[in-house]
């Protein structure tokens, strides 16, 4: 029994990590779960012992990654006090997530449209909570006169789109370390906002050196993504 | 002679503005030859008159807006004097291209994996000139002590994904109209490049209200791309 567990355990692991690479190589539309069962090892009919389907595959993959990001960040921006603590501290746990995460993060970019709409529905919610946390940072520090932009709504989307770009051209073993990483967008999404140099460089003290948690996404995934287009 | 050739080019039109919907509702390996062909109300066999196949299809138009917006990019930002003069130039022009052909840009964001390597290489060579442009003028402005970066490459990549997320959420009838939003990310990257208060008065007061060129992408397509993730 536990050791039919356990081998559950590891088929299911597989299963998920062969379902990011092909999924991230030829698209979701582009893999059948006859593809994925070859891929493994493993009859395609005994897939469906570990899944209902292939899109429920891709639900699970998806608001597993999104969970984990919303609660992730918002656990560590509730730890710090102060607007602006709050802010670093998003940014930098955003950055971190989507370095370590890389080929996850990819695929949920990418494969949102392959959702159901109703599946969709659960990771715009998602999205939104996430989107809703950086904005009333935005907001708040408008308000005590900390961050100076055209729009606090546009200052947020430009955010999420600049951070999220870390998914798009970060290599495990390139140039930048991961606090590199965090270091250089807390200084960038604080430009951005229009902080004051002196505010700045009171939060480039923060340390970013600490160890990121254990990674719980797909190690040692050799495969890039495609470089963002243009 | 006349008429054939102008029924040819109706149909080349309408083969465009197909292949943008489809594949940006269902991706690239999601549509086949024949659904196209429905879509449009020909036989697929009539395909073949106007193109060599799915994968030459997605090449050319890919390959197609890449070149306008390098080209167009490029020819303003020549136009201008000065750096910082050069900089807003591209940025302005950027979004307003991200704007105008949004679903264009949409497909040519996702369906980059989809070519085939000899033809990912011609897009990743353009993409690397655009890229380059905005690179060297980051360059110029942190030797003349206009901007203050962490990295001029990392600006670069943040720049870029900044002002790319323009196309996963503007709508053309939304709050902001397009000289709105030239204005309001040529703001916020000027702001992110650590420029003074001064420099950024003083380049706001930039006309961004001139009519936008004739658009040549897709008209009338009410389907947005999904929201981008997370």
């Amino acid at each position: 029994m536990a050791k039919g567990r356990v081998s559950g355990e590891i088929t299911q692991k597989a299963i998920r990590e062969a379902s990011i690479r092909l999924i991230a190589r030829h698209g979701y539309h582009g893999v059948s779960l006859r593809t994925l069962a070859d891929e493994i090892g493993i009859q395609a009919a005994s897939l469906y012992n570990h899944i209902e389907n292939k899109q429920d595959l891709l639900f699970v993959l998806l608001r597993g990654i999104m969970e984990d990001l919303v609660a992730e960040v918002a656990q560590k921006v509730a730890q710090e006090q102060g607007t602006l603590s709050k802010l670093c501290t998003f940014v930098a746990a955003h950055v971190e997530f989507h370095a370590r995460r890389q080929p996850e993060v990819f695929i949920g970019t990418m494969e949102l449209r392959s959702l159901l709409p109703e599946n969709r529905l659960v990771l715009v919610a998602l999205r939104d909570r996430h989107e809703e946390l950086l904005q009333s940072l935005v907001d708040a520090g408008i308000r005590e006169r900390a961050f100076s932009v055209p729009s606090a709504r546009v200052a947020t989307f430009a955010i999420l789109a600049l951070l999220n770009g870390v998914a798009n051209w970060y290599r495990k073993n390139g140039r930048h370390s991961i606090p590199d990483l965090q270091r250089m967008y807390v200084e960038l999404t604080l430009n951005l906002l229009g902080t004051s140099p002196a505010v700045q460089e009171l939060l480039r003290s923060r340390d970013f050196t600490q160890p990121p948690p254990a990674a719980t996404g797909v190690k040692g995934s050799r495969r890039s993504p495609p470089a963002p287009a243009p």
